[in-house]
């Protein structure tokens, strides 16, 4: 059995994010989808509410678990037996970040894969950091995000 | 009439930003120069330092107007009746950072519109956060800024 | 009244550029598409044919005209009185070669200026190279095309 | 059973490709590469050559199978119940031109997925096409081409 | 005598500084290596400490001498006599960063001049800020750093 | 004494050419000018007359010698004692070319340097290609080359 590992924020998920769940899902026998203890001072949600609301949104697919995770990620694909990790690629300045990333994890450890999948155009340009931005400034963000985020936003209302 | 809306910090005002309002405020029959809130925590002026400089630089320019901005760009572009956004492209990093709010803001509003110009080489490699780094060491800037700014500064001390 | 003016080889003319042409058609009073003499050895079409088929992709678009285009750029904004170029962006490739493109030609003729627009997401991987390269090997470009260039191709066989 | 797909000219075949065969192999039960016709004018090798130095570089590879290939991907992938292709990443210019076809390629299929690998850092820089020129200038390209083709190119002369 | 100047905060010193430190040693009189204040809030070690670490790292490089260094770059130039900064290119986004900052530092004093090396491809992907990452996350970043910088990191505990 | 090597078709000298020249001589000893053997069928100048021209352009740099060149990089290094290549570095996509050309040399020949110099911004658009594109249409290029590629080109007429 071939797992492929997903870590990210998701702080919050977006339809980008679940575009990609979707995709590596239908390549592995499992996905394991690992949210990140954001390190950031003001997280949008805590982990225990993105872990919650990534599970409602995974629900339909069969072979993807979501968990949280902390520290190392050269730690975390030893424990799971992962193959690969998995990260969606949507611009310039992601490859050049993601391409350093990998690299220095894999050194450390050689087994280290990743493959970098492509979303949908129009997931493209979607990103967690401008939706908090949107957010802030009052704006609607109902064409990013699950409909689960934007109950969740009103709720805290 | 089009109106073109041109919205930046402008934390200074840069001469690369002059360039590109003169570019601007010459294709459209009115240009908007919208300085927004800066949101870091310490700004070099406040925003009405910022605005009256900006009117001051821009004085010579007969269709630009000068204004403050507050939220999310796309209510301005509606009140405003603006036709498109004008952006100064200097580098990749730039490309990306725009081409992603562009594209985000035009899922939230069909008709919004991103027009990026290129200023002129001389002024390519200008930017608000360099000048205030060089300031920060005791540096001159005056070869990237309006004489006003120098003032300001000078009058500071 | 403002002109701009859209130089392209359009060989053959996408639904990236037609996306473009709208865009750009709404920024000012009068956009020239411009269709250029292909130099490479092999045309898709000749063009007479290029010109013909994007002045019935262009025909519902009423401040848009046609023409076919020889020679310098420089010299074609002096002829038609055009106040800027437009060019679609794309990529980072696309970035490199129209910034140095734009700038050699602003240094000609200090009045050049050009605006990049964005096409719409699902158009923004649409080239016409690749189109040609699709075709040539049997495959069906019709999510790419105007339907006029699928007419013109199913006529030729 | 999940089938990768490989696509290439390997003409000739690298020491980078090797190594995105090794990791494609080990994160799919079957990893096809397929040699395609090369349809620059002067190939190094022909397509027969091509296929036997891949097929004798990859025999210690137990679920690697080469086969040649012509037309178009998104038939192959049909052909051959593909579930992904996969393509190594090497650079920018790399990405741009890799996205734009995979991006189209999903569009006249759905179902068409791209993977991306990063090779090991040492054949980060390998390229089939800088070989060919530094072999037409007599150079010696041993570091970077499996052995089979040093011996294939000595039996030339 | 050709002096060259290699500035940075060296927070910590890593195998690819050191990389670049022997190749620019070899190509100028004398190299200078600087050691910048780290501006940012929480540095990994002192100014002082950094200095130390270099100063042994550097030990056996006969033309380099190791300073620690404040204010604005294009001063230091002047004081020291220097002919050219040196820097190594690792990535596209320092590409940008570097070009923005050598051309500014450049309208500010003409003499200013900065040549890039490349690191080995072992060292590209290596940079002190994810070392940072992975040792606040308890990670080993022994195959990145040289033994000095291990030591010191032990030491502390 | 140290020596650098500046490689190039020059097909035709640039003032952009003439800018890293000048740059280059300043930091070495000895820079030789590298006029390479140009591969494509049609050649603006014989390589006889540009290194004709690159030596009465370089006739006042007291310390530049110009030479033409043919096969191998890494052999001429060896051959000419040469400490490091030098390069002028336009754009993102001159950097990926280059960086992939130094990395492969390098491994040939673990000697194999190679430094980055920029341009002023008022040359970093210039490019030998595009000025033979200006050329065939009748353009002028009078801003971006020295006087005797001028005058080379009015004889010929």
């Amino acid at each position: 059995m071939r797992t492929a590992f997903f870590p990210g924020t998701f702080d919050p998920v977006t339809l980008g994010h679940v575009d990609v769940v979707r995709r590596a899902a239908a390549l592995f026998d499992k996905l394991i989808v690992a949210v990140a203890v954001n390190t950031s001072k003001e997280p949008m949600f805590s982990l225990e509410k993105r872990v919650e609301m990534l599970k409602r949104t995974c629900s339909g697919i069969a072979n993807a678990e979501v968990i949280s995770f902390e520290g190392l990620l050269v730690d975390a694909i030893e424990k799971y037996g992962v193959v690969t990790v998995v990260r969606g690629l949507r611009a310039i300045s992601d490859f050049e970040y993601e391409f350093q990333m990998a690299m220095m994890n894999r050194e450390i450890n050689a087994k280290f894969e990743t493959v970098f999948l492509m979303p949908s155009p129009q997931y493209s340009f979607v990103s967690s950091r401008m939706i908090k931005e949107i957010v802030s400034l009052g704006g609607d963000v109902s064409p990013f995000v699950p409909g689960i985020v934007m109950d969740e936003m009103g709720a805290r209302r």
